[in-house]
């Protein structure tokens, strides 16, 4: 536990391993001390004694300015490539249509078009309208999109192929306390930036709202270096990490309290409440830098601001939760297609051809999203819609009401369904059929793709469809007693908006399994206060629903799936099994053990070349198996190496000598003392430990292993891998999935 | 660990001692266990499995729709008991004066009174004005304020003494794992409602947030019993705790999202995941069942709702800091002083008068408190005046500017203070000083009462005297840079309002230490989504300013002063000491243990009656001392009186056996076996194990001993109160003040 920084290389990990969190938690306090001591020495010291005590708050700044920057150039450029794939502005090209139309006062509201923005026909030479026209704009829309597709799948594939996805399983995992090198380094960052851009603006069933989380975790990972306090120590870094997490969500959906709970629900392992402070701190900071680069473009902070002129009925909590459970059963069906379709990916040939599938995809995506006005439009701009209540401005086909608006401020009066909101509805299931089958066979093509949005898509749809058959049924049988209370008035009292909302909470918390993170990222992104008990009542049925028909979030599954080493904090573990069953090694095997005080160097030298495992515990003799401590391999290697090279007189058959403190044995100088390295206070446990206690301690204390004893003598070593295929084994899954250095 | 259920009363614990919580979740998942395998022999069995599969969430449901209730009860009985102090209905004594108006159309809207309504004067006959009127309603108004009082303090002191204080403070502790017995009770409950009740209308500076938390707890205690899932296990117990906290809040302030995050972060010690849900729910169901009852009485489900016109700009940031230290140092006073006072009277002869206290703080409180409408006002009446802003209906003093309003939509103009508002702005600053010291005396006497009410009152107070001074200041210098960009306009570009929103924040926040659940209650508290930021600035610096001026809030201040044996989870262990410094026997002393198999049950009740231990060790044998398993008191004391009662041939020459499992030696029959009540799986720790590692396993484990052992051989034991009293010593603090069994 001393003399970290003696022998360099000494706390720091390998690739694929797993980190030490009560060493790594420890080794901060220690430096933290040193610090506190040295800043009575000086000016200097004090100095960096308070950038010490700052640079938490300083990091998660940083990180919160980036993310927004970042968010705000991902916003811009893909909603100006989306508008590519439509027309160009030709007097600014660098202008998106919305943009283009702001100094225009020609524009018509519903179509966003103007005179200053021309269509690919119009560019042409070509008419906006007619068959003609229809042609080049569809042609020109799928040659764009498959561009787009084609560089974003190119540049993950060539420069980091850790862009690909959406990241949040990977996330999860590394803030469990793994390893992974290069999955938050600078060139996954900007690939996936960069990639992004692309792939959201190439129409594919994807959204960029997972991804954001992977892109503010890259964001924490490289400016925690500028911080060697949280640079240099994996398990503090990870607290960066995590409000690093919660600001993605927070630009993501504008929803800075979302963010931190998303963060503390479902992507953080260790979140210790004093962080809960920085993570909010950090999330609003994004949000805040995002809204004064304002890409949203309204006057409200809010992504899909609604407001709704009637509040819910008690009653409608039926169809809510009906909601739910579409929503539930919805999600169940993409997550286990969209597993089947990642492994038959992963285990066959389709794996090797990356790009050709995203082009594929892309392609078929292309051709049969433009017809549909619904599936052509974007997915964020189709959500806004469906969330709507149909006001006097609204105009679209699902308003074809048979009703006339008087004034803006007056109630909206009951009506009959016209043709328009038929013949939408039939677009909507098209629609809702199509997206479900893409999103399965996109959420997990090697471009960087993330499956809120798509969730949210699916859901408003269903959403929509119920709530115009409720209004619709409201109207024509306003005598059955369910209706006759509120619904006794000339006024609309069914919102087919709100159903669209609850829909979308309900599909994506059947897809997450998120639940109160959910509910307040909804109300967040809607502004709706008044609407967390019918969000709450769909996000429930549907979890409850979600977890009957199959018991893993999307997340889950995919971590399942990648066999990362992920000790899932919300799951019990439910078995009767000891400490003795799970141990290593198995009857009749021998333990590879290092005595304190009568192994040679050769000797521990054919330990290392002969054993394979990461640590060995320190005995007093072999016959006793009482345990002294436990070291590293990783340790024992840099120290022997370092030994060899700077001390003299180390030959094979110098002694190695652990002692404990106090009773160093005087031995004849060819000795290696290598006490410093020596972890004397190693967790353990008796063999008659329960496994759920053993797993309880992993979790919550952040253990790689921890040692099994019986009256005092060591029986064997439990690995957090040990614990990890014990756990399958149990649910009767293959244990040797599990990757693992 | 088996056979919890065979000798009555193993499993449970004494009063004022600490629970094991590793062992009351393996007791739990053993009973699970036993109903899942049981649940395939009979449908009754499924039913009973289903019962209770489902019990956690139908108890938070019982929870939260009880809490409802006895919140709409002690509102309206507050409500009317306050307007009772003031006059009354005569037509139907039992509505409070808006209820009495309500059929009146004579209303005027500014005083609320009413021909319906009668004030005291004129029951006896005389006129609304006039000095005499006055003094009769001066005299009436302290009779019933010391009615009430006597009333409250009087039941608490007869039937439930445990109900008086705001009781967060021993929430927390018994939510870290501390048994006391009563304090959850039913008549703590009863009185505590009524007492609260009768508290709040003797308009003593108090509000009835705090205690909500208490009541909604004991609520969740008795509720609780019904389901012996977590009736009967203490750490599953907590649970049900922590989401009752959550409902106290929600009801408290209509804040369920606040709630969670209030118990999340503040109340509530082991928060698993998976009860956040079943909290939210709760706290929602509450809200919901409150908002059915209505006693808010208006539309708005938000309890201070605001609505103000103008945005904040960006310069007001500093303001707003600014408010957040004067917060801080109100809070920091507010504390010191408070800490002092309770000190002086724990410790002096004013302990043993805790009536007649109560009466000088009410008659001094009431005298002082009736010329002054600011504090003569009910406290949610004032902050919710403070907030406002001046629109066309505010007639009060404060918004006695020089401009005429045209239409209600117009934005408000600019314009000068009149001398209303400067009048006004000395009767706050009275108010100020007279609401802080009253506050400093009243939190702490034997009624129920709590602090977050009147702390907003405070802040709001302070930040509306700072808004104001903005506001003139940018109406007489417009030409100051600062202000002229925005306030440029002729529209009132500062509103007042908003300041005392960020000024309560403030000084709640130093106060209580809060930090996210703040913001968020505030937001929830007054649904302003929009000023996120500018709360958050105000908490942020009024808690660094608290935490630089001293270190606790006023809750663990209140821990450390009563001595609670609480171990903080937020505060992080400084020290360099190891488990050898702490662990008992100290150097000299003799470990008391049992042997596995040489004891007699003479020795055993020799051991008992001689030493005070609440568990012992067992090892092989004295002189090996190597570690078999752990015993408690509590346990051998039932199991060998168990024995006496039921098996026959037991002496005091008896062999008492612990053996762990294979090696059971067969001694001659007169031998007691006692491998059922051996925990055979200690947590253990080596003598070189840092502290800090020793109290995070205590912490996050919730442990109530380990063992410490040398190579093996055990060496002694260190108890949460070695802990607790190493902790204190390390601080500089007296370890003997924990109160401990």
């Amino acid at each position: 536990m001393s003399g970290d920084d003696d022998i360099p290389g000494i706390g720091q990990y390998d690739d694929f391993h797993t980190i030490d969190w009560q060493r790594d938690i420890a080794r901060d306090r220690m430096r933290h001390r040193y610090i506190v001591k040295k800043r009575q020495d000086s000016i200097w010291d004090l100095i960096k004694g308070a950038h010490d005590a700052w640079s938490g708050w300083v990091c998660v700044l940083l990180v919160g300015v980036c993310t927004g920057i970042v968010a705000g150039v991902i916003d811009i450029g893909a909603s100006w490539m989306t508008d590519l794939k439509f027309g160009i502005c030709p007097q600014a090209f660098w202008l998106n249509r919305e943009q283009c139309c702001w100094s225009d006062t020609d524009t018509t509201f519903d179509t966003g078009n103007c005179s200053q923005w021309l269509t690919w026909p119009e560019v042409l030479g070509g008419q906006r309208q007619g068959p003609g026209a229809y042609i080049i704009s569809y042609l020109f829309y799928i040659v764009w999109a498959l561009v787009f597709a084609a560089l974003s799948a190119s540049l993950v594939r060539m420069f980091a192929p850790y862009a690909c996805g959406s990241g949040i399983p990977e996330i999860k995992t590394i803030l469990s306390g793994f390893i992974i090198r290069g999955y938050l380094g600078k060139w996954t960052l900007i690939i996936k930036v960069v990639g992004l851009i692309l792939s959201v603006s190439s129409g594919l069933s994807l959204g960029k709202e997972g991804p954001m989380v992977h892109i503010a975790s890259c964001l924490g990972n490289i400016l925690s270096y500028l911080f060697p306090k949280y640079g240099r120590n994996e398990a503090k870094k990870r607290e960066i990490l995590s409000a690093a997490a919660a600001a993605g969500v927070s630009v993501a959906f504008g929803a800075p309290i979302g963010g931190v709970l998303f963060s503390l629900e479902e992507v953080s392992y260790y979140f210790p409440l004093k962080t809960l402070w920085r993570s909010f701190f950090c999330a609003l900071i994004a949000a805040f830098i995002l809204r004064s680069i304002n890409p949203f473009g309204n006057e409200h902070s809010v992504l899909f601001f609604v407001e709704y002129n009637k509040p819910w009925i008690f009653f409608e909590l039926i169809p809510f939760v009906g909601l739910g459970i579409i929503g539930g059963c919805i999600a169940t069906i993409f997550i286990k297609a969209n597993i089947f379709w990642c492994r038959y990916r992963k285990f066959s040939k389709l794996g090797q051809y990356p790009v050709t599938e995203v082009l594929v995809v892309t392609l078929v995506t292309a051709i049969i999203a433009y017809p549909n006005p619904y599936t052509r439009m974007n997915t964020s701009e189709l959500i806004y819609l469906l969330f709507n209540q149909c006001g006097i401005s609204n105009s679209d086909p699902l308003c074809d009401y048979n009703r006339n608006f008087t004034d803006v401020n007056s109630a909206i009066e009951k009506a009959a369904a016209g043709p328009g909101v038929y013949h939408a509805i039939w677009l909507l299931v098209l629609a809702l059929v199509l997206k479900l089958v893409m999103t399965i066979f996109t959420f997990g093509i090697k471009v960087p793709c993330g499956l809120f949005i798509p969730s949210l898509a699916l859901g408003a749809i269903a959403g929509r469809i119920v709530g115009i058959g409720v209004e619709q049924l409201a109207y024509n049988y306003p005598r059955i007693w369910l209706f006759s209370g509120e619904c006794s008035t000339g006024d609309d009292c069914i919102t087919p908006g709100l159903y669209a909302m609850v829909g979308a909470a309900a599909v994506l918390g059947g897809v997450t399994r998120m639940t109160v993170s959910l509910v307040v990222i909804m109300f967040e992104l809607t502004g709706g206060v008044r609407y967390i008990v019918p969000l709450m009542a769909a996000a429930m049925a549907s979890k409850w629903v979600g977890d009957a028909l199959g018991r893993q979030g999307i997340y889950d599954a995919h971590i399942a799936l990648n066999g990362y080493p992920f000790l899932d904090s919300k799951d019990e573990f439910q078995h009767t099994s000891l400490a003795a069953d799970v141990m290593q090694p198995k009857r009749n095997e021998t333990l590879s053990v290092i005595t304190q005080d009568s192994m040679t160097v050769d000797d521990v030298d054919t330990l290392l070349k002969e054993t394979e495992h990461n640590g060995y515990p320190v005995v007093v003799s072999k016959e006793s198996q009482y345990l002294v401590g436990f070291v590293l391999r990783r340790d024992l290697n840099l120290a022997i190496a370092n030994a060899r090279r700077t001390m003299e007189g180390i030959t094979g058959q110098t002694i190695v000598i652990f002692a404990g403190t106090g009773n160093q044995p005087l031995s004849p100088p060819p000795c290696l003392m290598l006490n410093r390295i020596l972890d004397m206070a190693p967790i353990t446990v008796t063999d008659q430990t329960p496994m759920e206690t053993v797993v309880d301690m992993f979790r919550k204390l952040g253990l790689r292993q921890t040692l099994v004893t019986h009256n005092g003598r060591l029986l064997g070593v439990i690995t957090k891998k040990d614990v990890l295929r014990h756990v399958k084994q149990m649910d009767n899954e293959d244990p040797n999935s599990v990757l693992f250095n």
